[in-house]
């Protein structure tokens, strides 16, 4: 009843919308910037910058993954995961874990050595999933972000 | 006085070494896993998975930033900012703020609209620099790492 594959151009539109609805589900839906035709191109271009799948509960889209190359100076290469998410409707038949268990797959194919990820805080459930699979939460970093204004005014400061 | 060049495959040793300072700082110096030869592929082979800088302060070795793409479903692309370093017997000469601005300076020449990284909590002057800059904190959020075993036994589920 489920399946799970390769996203491609043709999904676009899907994926914009399931970003979307993430969004949501994390309260920031006015957070989400880019369009369908930004996901066709950085995802399905020339120069892929992701990678995603798609999860199908009886041919209905249910969910997706997406995913890019991480490199750990510590480790070495792995996978980051920057968005798991299956639709409310869909909830409680393990797609999520099917999902994250094919980027875990993925990983050892490519000899990649770990997945990285964030949770927000208050996602219980995930963060209950996640510890049953015997993921280390890394509570002793703090994650920051500069763009906009603060990010042009530090790249003309470059000498 | 100060110079910031990339780094090349001659710097491979240079980097390792730094990149071992850098956790013997975060008093993790056992979790350095990766040796020079794999800073030197990964870095600098077939698929280069990073970029570095260089800094060096009157043709020192001072410190380095090594970072690559990253995708936000929410912004587009971006860059990754994985370390950022100064040597302590360099500290307080501007460098690591000159290594982050010719971060930015590249994010804004390849159409990348944000810089991401990490700090750890009780790096007070790091976090500081970061909030003079007009950084974000992303504080909802916790990151999450799957490796070793945990992986293995995720991997061996997938369908």
């Amino acid at each position: 009843m489920l399946t799970i594959r390769a996203a491609t151009i043709a999904d676009a539109a899907l994926l914009r919308r399931m970003i979307w609805e993430l969004a949501d589900f994390e309260k920031e839906p006015d957070e989400v910037l880019t369009t369908e035709a930004d996901i066709a191109r950085d995802g399905f271009g020339e120069a892929p910058q992701f990678r995603a799948l798609i999860a199908e509960w009886q041919g209905q889209p249910a969910g997706y993954a997406l995913y890019f190359g991480y490199y750990s100076t510590w480790r070495g290469a792995g996978l980051y995961l920057e968005d798991l998410f299956v639709r409310p409707d869909f909830r409680g038949r393990g797609i999520g874990g099917a999902l994250l268990a094919r980027v875990a797959r993925t990983a050892e194919q490519e000899n990649r050595l770990f997945i990285k990820w964030e949770v927000l805080n208050w996602n219980q459930p995930a963060i209950d999933m996640y510890k049953a699979l015997g993921a280390d939460f890394m509570d002793e970093w703090r994650s920051v972000f500069l763009t906009g204004d603060g990010l042009r005014r530090l790249a003309e400061k470059a000498s």
